[in-house]
C-alpha cells in the first residue's frame, strides 16, 4: 500500500485500511472463476487508498468511526477503481499504477463490464447499510462523475474550451467523489449538516486540485514517477489547465504552433507542446491555483478541534501539491 | 410504444407506463446540455417495455399498486437499456431498435459513459426509496448481469461451450433482471415470501426463454422483422443453444464445417451457417427448450387467484415464443 510510504500513519488507522482492503475482497467474490480472475487484476491497481482515508479520517475529526465507515470507505474506494478502468477504455492507456491495464491485457469490452462489475458492487455494498443516506449520495455522485466525462469528451478537440468548463469538468469527474467520501465519513461519525457540508467542501477543494496537479503532471511529469500513460491529454487533444493558460496568453505565434500541434495528432506532439509551455508562465499558473484550492480546502477545516485527524487532513491537502503519482 | 401494439393493454395500464416514461425522462434530466442531447438518443431504444410491464402485473396479480411501483418499473428498465447500450459496445453493433446505435453515432467512448450515466441514474432513482430492499435487489441483479457477460466473454471463440454453460450464461444476463422485476412487483405489492419467489421463478424461466428465442433471431431471423443488426452471435464466434446443439449432433462433416465457418471470421460465414442448420432440427431444439420453459413459468403462476393481470402474465408468457423483435 502506497499510503504508508507517502503519509504518516498510525496503527488503528493502518488496521482500518487493511479491513477496507478485506471488505474489498470480499465483495468482489463470485461464484465463477473466471470473474475473480478478471476482478483480481484491479488489486493491482489500489495505490494510494486516498479516498478510503478521507472518509475514515474526517468521520474520526467529528466523532468516532464505525463499521458503516469501513463499508463507505469501500464504497468510495470500489467507486473509483471503476471509474479508472473506464477511463483507460477512454483513454485508450496502456499502463497504469505500474502494470498493464486492462483494457490491454482482456480487450476493451472486458475492461467495459469489469468496470461495470465494480460499479454494481460498490452499490450492492452501499445498499447492505442500514439507511438510504449513504446510497443516495453515493448514486449522485456517479450522476456527477459521468456528467463530467460526458463534458469532457464533448469538449475534445475545443481549442476554445474555457477555465470555466474546465474546472466543471473537473469538479464532477474528481471532486464529487473525494468530496462525498469526506461528507459521508462526517455524516456516519455523527456531525451535523453545517460540519458535513463544512467537510465536503474541503473535499471538493481538495479534488478539484487533486486533478490540476494529475493534468500538470499528464503534461510534464514522467513516466518513470507517474507510473502511468502519459501525455494522454494532449494526445486526445483534451485541452487542461496549462494548455487552456498557454492558448489565452503566449505570444500569438506560440498559440498558433500549439493549436495546430494539439490537432495535428502527430507522433511527438506531446513532447512538443511539452518543450513549448515549459519556459512559458502556464505551468505555474495552473500549479498557483492548484495551491490556492489547497489553502480554501485547509480553511474549511478551520473551526474543527485540534485533533491528530484533523492535523492528518490538512497534511494530506498538502500532499495533494507534492505528489508526483 | 410497440407493447400496444401485441399486448392486449387496459386504460391503467397504459397510464402507468406513460408514468414509468415520464419518471425515466425526468430522472435522467441534466444541467448540461450535452448530457441531454446524448441521452436523448436512448428514448429511441425504448420498445416492448417488457420488465416495466412485469413489475406492474405482478404487482397487481398480488396486491395493489403504490407509487414505489412506478418507481421500480423505472428503475428496471434504465437498466435494461444501461445494458443494451453497453451490450451494443461489445458487439460493435450498428442498429438497436430500427435506429443507429450510441457507439456507431457518438462513438464507443461516449457509449461507454452514456450506459454508466443511465446505470448511475437507476441507482439514484432507487435509493430514493424508503427501503434500502429494492436497492439490494437492483444491485444484486446488476451483479449477476454482469457475471453474465463476463462469462459470455471468456466464452468467445469456445466451440466446446456446453448447453449448461450457456444457461448458466443466459440466466445471469437477461434471466436475473426480468426475475428481479416480477419479484419486486410482488414484494412491494405485500406479497408473501413464498409468493414472491414463485414470480421471481417466473421471470427467471421466462427470461430464460427470452433470450433463447432471441438468440435463435440472432441466426435466422432477418433485420428487417428484428429491426436490429442480426448474426452478431455467429460474426462473434459467440455460441448459442442452435449452434450448440448442432455442433453435438449434425453429422460429422456439416460439425465440422459449421466449426470451420465460426472460427474464420469471413463475411458470408453467417448466411452459410444458417443455411447449414436450417434444415437440422437444432432450431427446433431450441425452440423446444424455450417452450418449455414459457410452461415452466406458467406452472409458477398456477397457485395464483385469477385475475386479470394473472392473465395478462399468462399471455405475456406465450408472447415470448411469438415474438419477432
Amino acid at each position: 500500500m502506497q499510503a504508508s510510504d507517502t503519509l504518516v500513519m498510525n496503527a488503528p488507522m493502518a488496521a482500518r485500511l487493511a479491513a477496507v482492503e478485506a471488505a474489498f475482497n470480499d465483495e468482489l467474490h463470485s461464484d465463477l472463476p473466471v470473474v475473480n480472475e478478471l476482478s483480481q487484476h484491479v488489486a493491482r491497481y489500489r495505490g494510494k487508498m486516498l479516498r478510503p482515508m478521507l472518509t475514515l479520517l474526517c468521520g474520526q475529526a467529528v466523532g468516532t468511526l464505525s463499521d458503516a465507515h469501513t463499508t463507505i470507505a469501500t464504497v468510495v474506494e470500489m467507486v473509483h477503481m471503476a471509474t479508472l478502468v473506464h477511463d483507460d477504455v477512454l483513454d485508450e492507456a496502456d499502463l497504469r499504477r505500474r502494470g498493464v491495464t486492462v483494457n490491454r491485457l482482456h480487450g476493451n469490452e472486458a475492461a467495459v463490464m469489469l468496470g461495470d462489475y465494480l460499479i454494481s458492487h460498490s452499490y450492492h455494498l452501499c445498499s447492505s447499510l442500514d439507511s438510504q443516506y449513504a446510497a443516495r449520495i453515493i448514486a449522485r455522485t456517479t450522476n456527477q462523475v459521468c456528467e463530467g466525462e460526458l463534458l469532457q469528451l464533448s469538449n475534445r478537440n475545443n481549442l476554445q474550451l474555457d477555465e470555466e468548463t474546465y474546472v466543471t469538468i473537473i469538479s464532477r469527474k474528481t471532486g464529487s467523489l473525494i468530496a462525498a467520501s469526506c461528507l459521508l465519513g462526517a455524516h456516519l461519525a455523527g456531525a451535523d449538516e453545517a460540519t458535513a457540508k463544512k467537510l465536503e467542501k474541503f473535499g471538493l477543494s481538495l479534488g478539484i486540485a487533486f486533478q490540476i496537479q494529475d493534468d500538470i503532471m499528464d503534461l510534464v511529469g514522467t513516466t518513470g514517477e507517474a507510473g502511468k500513460t502519459l501525455g494522454i491529454d494532449v494526445q486526445k487533444c483534451k485541452l487542461t489547465l496549462p494548455i487552456i493558460h498557454f492558448l489565452q496568453s503566449a505570444p500569438a505565434e506560440h498559440r498558433e504552433l500549439c493549436r495546430s500541434l494539439l490537432i495535428s495528432g502527430e507522433r511527438n506532439a506531446v513532447e512538443r507542446i511539452r518543450n513549448l509551455i515549459a519556459p512559458s508562465d502556464s505551468i505555474d499558473y495552473a500549479r498557483a491555483r492548484a495551491s490556492r484550492l489547497v489553502e480554501r480546502a485547509k480553511q474549511s477545516l478551520a473551526e474543527l478541534p485540534d485533533s491528530e485527524a484533523k492535523r492528518a487532513l490538512d497534511r494530506m491537502a498538502d500532499f495533494v501539491l507534492e505528489r508526483k503519482h
